[in-house]
C-alpha cells in the first residue's frame, strides 16, 4: 500500500543495529482538515535522531522508526481548512508536528511545550499511529507545526534550521540576545554554529568557548568576536562576570567544571542548555549559584512565531549554515548517523538529499 | 582593652565545640571616616551562623569567631564623611560589612556580587582584622552596610529581617513577585516564613510546599493562600505549570526530587534557592529542565537598594515576623545555635536581645 495510506522510508528496525537501515512502508496517520502532506526534498540529521535510535535517550523506542525532523519539501496536498499552504509551497517540518492547541501553554504560544505535544517521530497520534520522520518519501503534519520556506533559502541549508536552528534560536530571542548583550556559545557543532550564526545576526557580541582550538578560525568566519579555549584549568579566570548569557551546545556537560562556566557570567546572568547529553550532569551545590545569582536551565525547541521569525531572518541577512550534503540511501542513512555519533568530521551539519532520484517526482 | 579598639563579644574558640561560647574582647577594625560604630540592642540568629561555626561550609573558619549578622542597634559613632546616620539613630547591619564599591557590579548596584565583598563575620579587612559578628557589645561598619530601622518596627522583629529577610525579598523582587504572579515557598522555617509574608504584602498569591502538614495553620496565618503538603509520591500531578517561581527554603534539597518541583512551574519559570545546605543538590540531566523551559538558580542575600525597600515596606505594611528572643550570655548564644542547628521548636526566629544588662548602656 503506498502513499497517501503510507510512506517509503528508511527505518531502523533493530535496536542493537541502530544505524543499519530497511527500506520499507509504513503508515501515516489518518489525513484530516488541518494536515498539509509534503512530497520530502531534504532531511537534515540531528544528534536528535542518533541518541533516540542509539538508545542513549532511552530504550522504549517503536520499531520499525523511520527518524529525521527537518524536513523540507514541495506541499502536495492539504485539508480542507488548511489556510496558509497551497499545493506546489515549499515547506517544511520540525521537530515538534502535533499539539492539543487548546491547553493554556498552546494558548500562550508555548505549543512546544504542551504535554499532549506529539514529536516528529517516535510518537503516538490519539489514533495510535506512531509518527514517523523525514528518511522518507513523504510527511503528513497539521499546518500548525508546517512552515513555508522564504524565497532565497537554499532547501538543503535550511533544512537543519528547522530543528538545530529552532532549538538555538529561540533561547537566544528568549534571553534577549541582542545589541549591547554578551552572549557565549560553548561547543562549535551542528547546534553551536548556528548560535553564532543567530547570536551574531541578532546584533549580540559573540564569543565561542571550545575545548578544541582547533575550531578558533571556523569560530571567527561565522562572526565570532573571540575564541575562548577551555582546555585550560584557569581558563575562567579571564572572564569573570562577561557574558549575559551562556548557550551550551555541547554534547559533554557532565565533564565541565560548571562553577567556571558560572563564574563568567554576569550578576543574574544564565547559563543555557540545548544539548541533551546521555548523561547526568555533574553534582553540585546550590551554593554554585551564589557567587554572581546566576541561573542553570534548559530548552526544548521553539514555538511557531520563533521559527517564522527564524526563517525570515534567515532569508533577511542571507544566514548560510554549514552544510554537508549526502544522498539519501540505505547507505547513505547509515553514514550519516554513524558520522554524528562519532561527532567527528561533520562541519557543521549533514543533510540527506537526492529525494527525488529514490523516491521519484511524486507531484 | 575595650571599645573603641575591641568589642565585648560571645565567641566561638573551638571548632569541636562550636556551641560553646565564651566572652572575650575582641579587635575591631581600625575606624575611617565612612565608617559607623553601633552599640548594639539585638541579633537575630541565623542558620549561617550554625552552618559557619559547625564547619558545615568548611574548616577553615577563623577563630576566636563571633558570629551573628542580623543586627540592630544605636549609633554611637561617625566618621567624618558619613551623610545618612547620626548618633542616636536606630541602625541595623546584615550579612554584608564591606565591597570595594568601584567595581562594575558595585557600580551597577550589585555590590552583594562585589568580589572583593567582606562578611559580617570571619572575613578579612584589608589592614588583615578578621570582621566579627553581633553576639557581641558593638559593631563598626561602612555607612553604604548601615541601615536607618524605619520607625514603628520593633527592634527585636526587625533584626532578623537583616538578613533572612532581604535573602528572601531580593529575589521574590528581581523575579517579579506582585499582583498576578503565583509563588511558591518551599519549607516554613525561618527563611520561608519571611518569604511568605513578602510575597503576600507585594501582592502575589502565594502558596506553601511543605513536607510537614503540621505546617498548614501557620502557612495560613502568615497569609498563604494554600498549603501543599510534598510528602505524598504524586504531590506535584495536581500542580503542573501551576507557579511563576518557586522559591526553596528548605535546608534539605539533596532529598528533593528535583524533576517534580520542577514540573509545578509554568513555561520558563524558575526554581529559586536561598537556603545553602551542607550537602550537594542531588544529580540530575539537562532534559530536567525541558519539558517547560525551566530555570534554577540561587542567590546571594541583596542589595542596597532592596534592604531599603524590604524595611519602608515591612513599616508600611506593618510586617510582624514571628520571632522568640533569648537572653544574650554565654549558655544564651548556647541555646541559640543548638535550636538552630536542630531545627525544631523554632517558629521562625530567634534574636538575642537584652544586651543593656550585659553591656550597659555604651551611650
Amino acid at each position: 500500500m503506498p502513499y497517501p495510506e503510507t510512506t517509503d522510508a528508511f527505518t531502523v528496525t533493530d535496536k542493537k543495529n541502530w544505524s543499519t537501515f530497511k527500506r520499507q512502508e509504513v503508515p501515516l496517520k489518518k489525513f484530516e482538515d488541518y494536515d498539509v502532506d509534503i512530497a520530502i526534498d531534504a532531511c537534515g540529521v540531528c544528534a536528535s535522531d542518533v541518541h533516540t535510535i542509539s538508545g542513549g535517550w532511552g530504550e522504549d523506542i517503536p520499531l520499525p522508526l523511520c527518524v529525521g525532523h527537518e524536513v523540507i519539501g514541495k506541499v502536495i496536498k492539504v485539508g480542507s481548512k488548511v489556510k496558509d499552504l497551497k499545493v506546489g509551497d515549499r515547506a517544511g517540518v520540525g521537530a515538534q508536528i502535533g499539539a492539543d492547541l487548546t491547553c493554556d501553554n498552546c494558548k500562550a504560544d508555548q505549543e512546544n511545550y504542551c504535554p499532549n505535544q506529539i514529536d516528529t517521530y517516535g510518537a503516538k497520534y490519539p489514533d495510535g499511529t506512531v509518527s514517523q520522520g523525514g528518511y522518507s518519501s513523504h510527511i503528513r503534519a497539521h499546518e500548525y507545526f508546517t512552515f513555508k520556506i522564504p524565497d532565497g533559502l537554499d532547501t538543503a541549508l535550511a533544512a537543519p534550521m528547522l530543528c538545530a536552528g529552532l532549538t538555538t534560536y529561540s533561547p537566544l530571542k528568549r534571553l534577549g540576545a541582542g545589541p549591547g548583550k554578551k552572549i557565549a556559545i560553548v561547543g562549535l557543532g551542528g547546534l553551536g554554529h548556528f548560535a553564532v550564526l543567530w547570536s551574531v545576526a541578532l546584533g549580540a557580541e559573540t564569543y565561542v568557548l571550545s575545548h578544541s582550538p582547533s575550531k578558533r578560525d571556523d569560530a571567527l568566519k561565522l562572526g565570532a568576536k573571540d575564541f575562548i579555549v577551555t582546555k585550560d584549568e584557569k581558563w575562567a579566570e579571564s572572564w569573570k562576570f562577561k557574558f549575559d548569557v551562556i548557550l551550551n551546545c555541547a554534547d559533554a556537560t557532565d565533564k565541565f567544571n560548571l562553577s567556571d562556566y558560572f563564574s563568567t557570567l554576569k550578576v543574574n546572568g544564565t547559563f543555557h542548555m540545548v544539548g541533551f547529553p546521555d548523561k547526568p550532569l555533574p553534582q553540585i551545590m546550590a551554593q554554585a549559584f551564589a557567587p554572581n545569582g546566576c541561573y542553570m536551565g534548559a530548552s526544548h525547541i521553539g514555538n511557531r512565531p520563533e521559527m517564522i521569525e527564524m526563517l525570515e531572518l534567515a532569508a533577511k541577512s542571507n544566514i548560510k549554515s554549514w552544510v554537508e550534503t549526502i544522498k539519501i540511501s540505505e547507505a547513505g542513512c547509515k553514514e550519516a548517523v554513524e558520522r554524528v555519533y562519532k561527532g567527528d568530521n561533520v562541519r557543521f551539519r549533514l543533510t540527506l538529499v537526492g529525494f527525488d532520484e529514490v523516491f521519484g517526482k511524486r507531484a
